[in-house]
């Protein structure tokens, strides 16, 4: 391992690892549940914003900018705490979720389970706490 | 929104959406404690294994390699639950892992947290649970 990874790994300085993208990954879970709500991306500035708030802010990739959660629709994420990975390329935040943290008006994104078969999914945890319709009013 | 994302977030159909490189990002998180262990990637073959296997596969972006969870450490992964997010580019599975998921030795990779001044982490359920120098001959 060299030098400069040994440090990424086992020292205290806060040194993302940013992707070609400048993006690191984010695993957002609840502090109450402990589910996993979603997984997206930060930027530099949106890891800074968030460490500065203690609110959630991500980088949108598909829109190209960034994003305070819940700045449409009002379900903010309040973080608890913020680890990040041996090698700091992904970050992990339990935070108190206010509704739901999916686009499609459900709790968590991961509203769907596989099952042993493969090639079909099951609902799980899929009840709606908001029509996406009205919220995001398409 | 296209119809063809629509189905993918609300059909039933498993229909990983795989990134440029043929990947998706797994969150293996404790089905006991509820903690993140880790964040990693699965390609199509990947995912397959693990379905069909009940333990965890991954796909080593540094190795460019297909890996079987725990094949050199012994500190598999046996799969609990899969779930995909709405747009099928995510995975969490909730898993009973042998001993430690991350290759330091701790048992899961976020061993350290962000402090509020951005600048410096600290320790926080570090103690080695393996010495990597052994496990992995290095």
């Amino acid at each position: 391992m060299s030098a400069h990874s040994h440090d990424r790994e086992e020292g205290l300085e806060f040194q993302p690892k940013f992707d070609a993208s400048g993006l690191v990954t984010c695993v957002a879970t609840d502090a109450a549940s402990g589910d996993v709500l979603m997984v997206a991306h930060m930027n530099d500035e949106a890891l800074r914003k968030t460490i500065a708030s203690g609110e959630a802010w991500y980088f949108s990739r598909s829109r190209k900018g960034l994003w305070r959660k819940g700045e449409t629709s009002g379900h903010t994420q309040r973080v608890i705490e913020m680890r990040m990975d041996c090698d700091q390329d992904a970050v992990w935040i339990r935070v108190e979720q206010t509704g739901a943290a999916c686009h499609t008006g459900r709790r968590s994104c991961f509203y769907r389970k596989v099952n042993g078969d493969d090639t079909r999914l099951s609902f799980v945890d899929a009840e709606r706490l908001f029509d996406p319709e009205k919220v995001y009013r398409k």
